[in-house]
């Protein structure tokens, strides 16, 4: 039993992780679970680590507090915060404290405790600014503050300073209309639409890239991109005209990271070729060093390798899906990979 | 501007306080802002502090939470634990984020953001025991894991482990028949009646106390009640009957830190002789060693000195209301006076 006097301090020292050199720096951009899987991976491989994270959601626990707060949505930076959490037992409480939900009857049913506390410290440390809700400094540290809380291995920025919106091409959305593309707006609407999407715009169509994010590409080694859902997750970036300025001017070199399955409603029958090819289609210019993807689900390595090389870059085959058999990235072994990938 | 491998780190240490001996164990009791400004004063004269905390709150925030998610209600435990944060960057920064409320047209609105990281906390640890929402070891485990994330100078414990209701009794709570005495129950109601509350007693009437709570008393130099709502915050303690039998066993001092100003509604004629009266009324063995008083407040020190003799104390007079004139008490000042009480 504690005593008053022994009262619980602060954050304990890890000493269950490895030391592990600094390694290099690295940008991963994405939102969701794919990027979860990423940074999950990543923060075994580099302690300088920033993730740049889409800012688009309108649905569930973040879509409600956009609306009723006035604030970007805090759910995937909330996500990328909870996969920097370190092994040990402070990193894994509070990486289960942000990520709990409340399940009741009520008001509060659904929202994720972590997107409550980012938005508390947005509306603490200030986060409006004339003409653009959710615009301000307070954005990044509201951030920075709870990434000290949880101790996290890595910086996590938004993608953009001010709330976006999706607007996708779908062909078939109206399924006695299969040959029609009309566009859907919003992130939730583009993931269950019935048609095929062919492509993604945002609403603003040229919003203010967040500083940060952008003097972190210009630092980096590497960016990744992916793995996750292509159109709502991994594209949106190359939407934001200032991204891609940083991205096409950074030295760092680019990985993509395939997924290990196709998204349901987003990209059912998409092959790993056209996911590069959608990739190409929303940044034309983008240079691609390598790609990444799991050796069990490339059907055809041989015209994916062809398609990497017609990007200019090298195909990396590995083992880093889940030994479940469940289309998830096992941590460790996407950190291999990266190690890999990065040490060439 | 930060790098991605500058990123920030757990709590940092506090520089800017001084440092303290360890000083006396001290258990402080109470609720809401009398606790707050007792709280603030202690943690300043001793690193040996424990809380315990009243849970009968049913209103604002904290009730509906209540309501909503069957739990116990945070609200006091939360005030408790921002008092004891400190005065570093840290701790005034995790002090702000637990006690702000999100304002809006909606759900959310009037909710204490550290009410709800309380609550999550004990859903994640687990505070449900068969037969009494609210019980359970998760409880004290939730309060010290925020304790922990706000570095707090002290431990914050349940004065209960089951969420209560307070009933007073009441006269006059009907205006047009003055003399008849009627019970009001929660304390809102309590709080608010225009009616003269004369004694509370509390539902269950024998709740499962905390143990932690009674082995901070039994271990304990000092007890310390007050200041605060006399009949919602200080007195409902010692309706819990595992608590008095503590209080009384216990070899540790008793102080009675008394208000500055009549609480409207629970207190409006009372003079600082009739707190003492009705404290003594709700458990009459209770011995009280010192009573601590404002000078500027005690309007006849003689009759207050009497009182606090018949129940075997003496009386502390000093200075420590606000400069501002506010009736709130000056956490620096009200620690001088724990201090040279302490000594003696």
């Amino acid at each position: 039993m504690s005593r008053a006097g022994e009262r619980p301090r602060g954050r304990t020292e890890e000493t269950d992780e490895p030391v592990k050199p600094r390694g290099p720096k690295v940008v991963a951009l994405g939102g969701g679970h794919g990027l979860y899987a990423s940074l999950s991976a990543l923060r075994r491989v580099t302690d300088a680590l920033t993730a740049v994270v889409t800012v688009a959601d309108d649905g569930g626990s973040s879509g409600r507090l956009r609306r009723e707060l006035g604030v970007m949505p805090p759910g995937d930076l909330r996500m990328a915060l909870a996969a920097l959490c370190g092994d040990d037992e402070w990193g894994q409480t509070w990486r289960d404290v942000v990520q709990h939900r409340f399940r009741s009857e009520g008001a509060l049913h659904d929202h994720a405790v972590g997107n409550l506390l980012i938005v508390a410290l947005w509306e603490l440390f200030g986060q409006s600014a004339p003409g653009a809700a959710g615009e301000g400094p307070g954005v990044v540290a509201g951030l920075d503050w709870v990434g000290r809380l949880l101790g996290a291995h890595g910086r996590v920025l938004p993608m953009a300073s001010v709330p976006l919106d999706i607007v996708a091409d779908v062909r078939g959305a109206d399924p006695s209309r299969p040959g029609e593309v009309v566009q859907v707006r919003g992130q939730v609407a583009c993931a269950k639409t019935p048609g095929t999407v062919e492509g993604i715009s945002l609403i603003p169509s040229d919003p203010p890239a967040c500083p940060e994010a952008l003097a972190a590409i210009d630092e980096a080694d590497w960016v990744v991109f992916g793995p996750g859902s292509w159109f709502t997750s991994v594209l949106p970036h190359l939407k934001v005209p200032e991204l891609v300025r940083a991205l096409r001017r950074t030295p760092a070199r680019r990985v993509v990271a395939l997924n290990l399955a196709p998204q349901p409603g987003e990209t059912d029958d998409f092959s790993p070729q056209n996911h590069l090819e959608v990739l190409q289609a929303h940044a034309p210019d983008l240079r691609v060093d390598v790609v990444l993807a799991d050796r069990g689900v490339v059907d055809e390595p041989d015209a994916l390798e062809k398609a990497v090389g017609d990007l200019g870059g090298r195909l990396v085959l590995a083992d880093v899906a889940a030994a479940d058999g469940s289309p998830r990235h096992d941590p460790a072994l996407l950190a291999q990979a990266f190690v890999q990938i990065f040490a060439d």
